[in-house]
């Protein structure tokens, strides 16, 4: 099969980029990455590799340039030509680290979305306290949702949890501030209903405190919403952790604990780290589209790359392309 | 002042409550406390006290009730009494921590709205690293809300900072996905430019992951996302915290390690323990009704009452009264 890599996105980029394309080449036979990007930069990082193929572009999308802009304004950046080889057939899935609101209108305007699929969804796989972590989407690819936008969410999740996770039956939650029927937003109240019908092992609503209790397999929510509790369990764990680390370096008795739990404490940073999971992914185009964390480093990039293959693998778009034409939304 | 409490309300009533409210008499010499429960098992807590009366009821509101339900059905319950008394003129404001929704549904509908003001709002002071606080709602009290809704919000919040926290030119902040102006859902873009043209040190839009990081004074948002952001600071911080634990009992080694960073450990946690700025409140009442956590100790309705009782010495509700009336909803 055959990658195409945004090779200028992300704060480590280039070089976390090259690694982890190069890691991935070792790993897996069975692809042949296309590298897009700056040669001046990447040739110095690079080793000659019979599976790897770097094109040249002259632009970059910034981390600060206006998503909808971006891609269109942008023709020769690395993001724009790598979205285009999968557009022209010539890749079969793509990848960046960078500027996610480029990558996402850029996705929309390149790759397509699957007919019946009225809004693509961000989704990404979040950890849980047990190891086992759970697929959370929309993550912010639409901040308005309707009810059947929740719907082909659920059904896309499904698919992914199944495919790409190798979950038997996946359980499908609902993000909602109580877990009876009856509560929640008119949005929520409408989706439970919806998912109550559908062919899904629908496991009722679950509340943000247990997410990472793995309570379900797949949860569903609104882009405002899933980016909203995305952030809010970033910046929570953020702020502990560093509360943790001013604890450990009050004073030489401290910075002696610390030192005793210093093992088990990276055995924790390392179960928190999602991006063993791979990156986030675009749901509902013509390809798996892949946004790796804007600070991965090499080992993120390659599970992004893996996650991609996984997906090109057991043809996750097709299985959606047919599941979605089988369930027609209800307008 | 008068001062009615549900002495059977939360996990640990009537215990907790009676402690607190002990406490709170010993501290304030200038607040009556009328106590509603059932006496024979409140008497055996109490000790006589010449600014304390306990009223006898029959039922209590339990956790597990119908919210819309259990306030008009429980006539005799320590919580629709206490409601009764803030409505019939004999108490100046009421506290419970008992079934949050009974309580916002009791309080709507016994105590009452101030004119004007569409929909009540549940607020809560939350922990930041820097120890400071901020007010966040609405919490839950109004899963839909319309953009007037937030900005009266926005008002009510600035009251409470200004009276009750002290705080000069409180910033006030919108919770969103995104800092700049045009980002968020319809909702949060309509809210922006309201808040931007209203008479309020407006600071923008604030991202849930900055939320810790003392970034507003008061934070608005429906009461559909407070929610969620609540349970899910709540939800990460605890599972957070239970893995440090597991990290700590792992070996002997890190047993002792832990013994080390104790007293700070305990500093850390008081640091993220939000009842020491009190409960939560309802905004918008014709007086203060406190919800206390469910989970409050002795000291966390001691501080709760404090709160309230601030409330009413610097007449909170008329200061929102009058600035309501003032500042009347565009529709």
């Amino acid at each position: 099969m055959k990658l195409a890599i945004d090779g200028m996105g992300g704060d480590n980029a280039p070089k976390a980029v090259v690694e982890g394309v190069l890691l991935a080449l070792d790993e897996f036979p069975n692809i042949e990455i296309q590298l897009y990007g700056n040669q001046r930069e990447l040739q110095p990082l690079l080793k000659e590799h019979s599976r790897l193929q770097v094109i040249h572009c002259e632009e970059v999308v910034e981390a600060e340039d206006d998503p909808a802009r971006a891609v269109r304004r942008k023709k020769d950046s690395s993001m724009a030509r790598m979205l285009e080889a999968v557009n022209e057939g010539r890749a079969d899935a793509c990848l960046s680290a960078g500027n996610t609101g480029a990558l996402m209108a850029g996705g929309l305007f390149k790759v397509g979305r699957i007919e019946g699929v009225s809004r693509p969804a961000l989704a990404t796989t979040l950890p849980t306290i047990d190891g086992k972590g759970f697929l959370m989407l929309d993550l912010g690819a639409n901040a308005d949702a309707k009810p059947e936008n929740l719907v082909q969410y659920a059904i896309m999740g499904n698919i992914y949890a199944k495919k790409v996770r190798g979950i038997d039956n996946p359980r499908i939650g609902l993000l909602n501030i109580g877990t009876e029927e009856k509560k929640g937003n008119d949005l929520t109240k409408s989706v439970f209903g919806l998912l109550k019908e559908a062919d899904l092992n629908f496991v009722g609503n679950v509340e943000a405190r247990d997410l990472l209790d793995n309570v379900a397999d797949v949860v569903v929510t609104d882009g405002f919403t899933g980016n909203m509790v995305l952030k809010t369990i970033e910046g929570t764990a953020g702020a502990l952790m560093s509360m943790i680390k001013d604890v450990f370096m009050a004073s030489g008795k401290t910075k002696i604990g610390a030192l005793l739990v210093k093992g088990e404490m990276k055995g924790l940073k390392s179960k928190l780290d999602y991006s063993e999971h791979g990156g986030a992914a675009l749901f509902g185009l013509q390809a798996p589209v892949v946004k790796a964390h804007g600070s991965s480093n090499a080992r993120a990039i390659y599970n992004a790359i893996r996650q991609a293959s996984i997906m090109v693998e057991h043809n996750v778009t097709d299985v959606i392309k047919t599941t979605i034409a089988d369930n027609p939304v209800q307008q």
